[in-house]
Formats: structure tokens, C-alpha cells, sequence
């Protein structure tokens, strides 16, 4: 038994597979709820998900872990929230797709060290909510941890043992280096599909018309909730605006080649292309 | 019966799965092949995709189709070389990616009427050759059919029937409308694909420990023959480029909008594509 009693806040896809895995994985005795939607609590509920569900945070009781599982745009407040109901010794972690400025903020509520672990899995679907909460979605996914010289060095370590224990891969980070990764491997991966997907639906009938398997395959992501990605986006605003760039500047490689019919340098690209994307299919999951 | 004897120049993945699945539908009655690779030729002849062989356009005998399903910039080439082997009544299609510069090359080729019909079914799959070909490839999928004035009725007639026959949608569009259409709805999307795994892939070992399911689904298409994209991207050149520059722009709207902080705007976009997506998934496959 890792945890006696843990605390999830945002009992939603990552927070709802978070307790699921945990629990069937034995590592924690009681799992407590709370969250801004009502209907939602009770589908953790009625799942098993959590054991019992707080409105209140002064609810919570003793906890030996909290996991902030909510957008990232609220973690900093939902931590300032919270910080005055948790003992000292209360783990805090939380689950956002961005690290940098909610590692800082929360860094800055307190002095010295400070049992906060920033924590990133990376794993999701299409659906949200505790309805699609699964106890496997972790298993063998990456999970990037990003602690600081100010990080209290026990935290970490029950932290990582808590994504371990569910199946993760740890990868440590520092906040920055993950934000700036991030907006390659998974922001600008959304920009894309959400940007293509809005020029083909405008660009009318005709093209919806010729939309074979590529065009549904690389807009598929442009299926999650818009809301969830303008928070992310706008949270990790000038990693993703610099990497926006840098792809556009790619585009233009590509472009140039074709205007000029340079074949060679065409082929170049697309091979290298081809060869980082057979890479990515070695790596694991 | 639809045709009694078939040629089949390309047997690859569409050529082989369009002589499958004709075969299966009972559209004709003897399908020859011929092609550049002699152990796919030899493939093509064991799996009963064709029943024999050509190494010369001359031992074909009378044909009442022939299938261009090579490579598109090889296209008017080998139409070229293949025309004097044909009869008057031969009709003369393509599979092509690409329709405006092969349609107007091969109806160069002679006066008046053309029995050749520009053909582009809107399917595909990672594997090409022979060996990947299957008959219920073109099963709901859409084929554009690209007939111009010169297009010979009878012709057209022949074409629309061999793939409805084979489970494809016909859509009939004009070739620059089509190569257009194309542009935005895959190549575009090759090009966005092999530009993001090979920027993902040159920026080290840090993003492939960070890469996640987004990023392999919107770059699994960069896992296709760099040197098939090579061509179908040279061959569809000013479009291409064009459209290029256009999502180049669209990207460049979602950069503005995270810059400046500007939530609504940033929302906009995001809602926009959203719900293309969802468009796109309600249209038929």
C-alpha cells in the first residue's frame, strides 16, 4: 500500500484511469472525489472509481496525496484552493499537458521545498469524462515527470512509484524541456488537424467529396473537445507559437521544392520523413 | 461480362486489387498483366491476380480496356508506348493521383474523341505491390472519374460501370477541380505528415521520448513510399504549392490568436475544425 487515502480532484479520463489503475494495482486504500460536475462525481461513483465524493475540500479528511486532474488553466487556482485544507506532509501532483508555468505557480505558494511533483502521462482518447476512465490506459505509456531543485525529493519518489505502479514508463524533465517537447510531439500535432480540418469544411462540398483515409486519419484529433486544446494551447502559448513557426518554415521546404521541381531535394525531404517516422514506430508506445 | 480481355500495366496494390475484385464480380473474363518488377509480375500470377503475363505490349492481343496503374509521372509514357498495341475500340483508363496533366497529355496524343477515361478511386493502404492487393479494396470508396468533352460516351460508360462494379461511389469532377480537391484533402496531408516526423525527427531523442498517440496517428502516413509522393507531389506541382501556402496561412491564424492571448479568437478556430471533423465523419467513407 502506497497511499492510505488520495485525493483526486477532476475525476475525469486521466484522473478516473488514475484511480482505477491505482486501486486495482493495490496501491492506495481510500480514493476520494471532487470535481465541478455533479452527473460526473456520480459516474465515478456508481463505477467505483472513487470511494466517496467531496464538495468541499475541508471534506477531504487526512490525505497522504492529492492529484490535480482538472484543465490546466485551473490547476494554479484549484491548488491555491486547496493548499490551506492539506496537512504538510500532503503530496501534490498533478496531470497537465503543460509543466513550466503551473510548476512555477504552484512553486511559488510556498517557500523551500515543496512536495508538489509535476507530472505529465502521456496517454488519452477522443472521450472524456469518468464514462471512459479506464484502469489500463497507462500501461506502457510515458509518463514525464518534471521536478526542480525545490522539489521535496520524498514526494518524487512516492510519485513516480505511484505512475510506475500503474503501468508507466518514467521520464524525467525539466518543466521547460517538456513544454517545449510537448508542443512538437502533441500542440502543434492538434494545431495541424484542427487547422486542416477547418480549411477542408470551408473550402465546401467538393472537397468533403474527395476525403479518403489520410485526410480522416491526420484531423482525427481535431475530435477532442475544443475547449480542453484552447486552454493547452493558450497555457503553453509561446512554446507553441515558436514551434507553429518552425513547422510553417518546414512546410515552406517542401513547398520551394515543388515551385522549383527539384526533385532531389523533394526526395530528401520525404525520405527523411519516412526514416524519422519508421524511428517512431521502434520506439515504444 | 463487361469486358472479355483486360490489360493491367501496374500491378500493384490498385491494379491488383481493381483485377481482384473485377474478377470476383464476374466484370471479365481474362485480365493480362505486365509491369516493370518480374517478382511482382510473378506475385500478380500465383495469387490469381491475373492470368498471365506480358513482357511486351505486343503479346497482349485484342484488348477491350487497359489499366495505367503505374506510378502517375510515368503515365503518358508508357500510354505513349502502348498506343500503337491498341485497338480503335480499346478503351484506355487510369488510376492516377493526379488528373489534369495526364488527361491532357494522353488526349494529345490523338484527334478528335478519346476513348481514354481519367480515373482516381480514393483508396490506398501502407503496403503496396501484388502481394498487399485485395478485392474489397474499393468497397464504398470513392472513385473520381475526370471526363472532359473529348471523353468518348461509350468509354465513360464502360469505366463508371467497372468500379461501381467493384463496390466504388462514382464522383465525376473536372480534372483541375479534381487535382484541386486532391490537393487539400491528401497531399497536403502527405506533405504535413513527412514534414512533421522528419522536424520531430531531427530534433532529437528528448521528442521521441515525449511522442505520444496524437503524433504517431498524424504522421502514419509518412510510413507510404517516399518516391510515390515524390511523384504525385511533383506531378500536382502549382496546386500543391498553392495549398501548401494556404494551411501555411491557417497555421499562421492560430499563431496570431495564441501570441496575443486572444481566447475567443483561439476558440473560434478550434470550434471551426471541430466541427468539420465532425462533418467529416458523418460523410460517407
Amino acid at each position: 500500500m502506497l497511499f492510505e487515502r488520495v485525493g483526486i480532484v477532476g475525476v475525469g479520463l486521466i484522473g478516473g484511469s488514475l484511480a482505477l489503475a491505482a486501486r486495482r494495482a493495490g496501491l492506495v486504500r481510500e480514493l476520494v472525489g471532487a470535481g465541478r460536475t455533479p452527473a460526473n462525481l456520480e459516474t465515478a461513483l456508481r463505477r467505483g472509481i472513487v470511494d466517496r465524493v467531496v464538495t468541499d475540500f475541508s471534506a477531504f479528511g487526512p490525505l497522504d496525496l492529492v492529484v490535480l486532474a482538472m484543465p490546466v488553466g485551473a490547476t494554479e487556482r484549484v491548488a491555491h484552493a486547496l493548499l490551506p485544507h492539506l496537512g504538510a506532509t500532503t503530496i501534490l501532483t498533478d496531470v497537465g499537458s503543460v509543466k513550466a508555468p503551473v510548476v512555477a505557480a504552484i512553486e511559488a505558494l510556498g517557500p523551500g521545498t515543496v512536495p508538489f511533483v509535476g507530472a505529465h502521462p502521456i496517454a488519452g482518447g477522443d472521450e472524456g469524462g469518468a464514462a471512459a476512465a479506464a484502469a489500463d490506459l497507462f500501461e506502457g505509456a510515458r509518463c514525464v515527470v518534471t521536478p526542480t531543485p525545490r522539489t521535496d525529493p520524498r514526494a518524487l519518489d512516492q510519485v513516480e512509484a505511484l505512475w510506475r505502479g500503474v503501468g508507466a514508463v518514467i521520464e524525467r524533465m525539466d518543466p521547460a524541456a517538456h513544454d517545449r517537447a510537448l508542443a512538437w510531439t502533441s500542440h502543434v500535432v492538434h494545431v495541424i488537424a484542427y487547422a486542416l480540418a477547418g480549411a477542408v469544411g470551408v473550402s465546401g462540398e467538393e472537397l468533403l467529396r474527395c476525403a479518403g483515409p489520410s485526410l480522416r486519419e491526420v484531423t482525427r484529433v481535431a475530435r477532442s473537445a475544443p475547449e480542453l486544446w484552447a486552454d493547452i494551447l493558450m497555457t503553453n502559448a509561446t512554446q507553441v507559437a515558436e514551434v507553429t513557426a518552425a513547422f510553417a518554415g518546414e512546410l515552406a521546404r517542401f513547398r520551394e521544392a515543388v515551385l522549383s521541381g527539384d526533385m532531389p531535394a523533394l526526395q530528401a525531404l520525404l525520405d527523411r520523413g519516412y526514416h524519422a517516422r519508421q524511428a517512431l514506430e521502434r520506439s515504444t508506445r
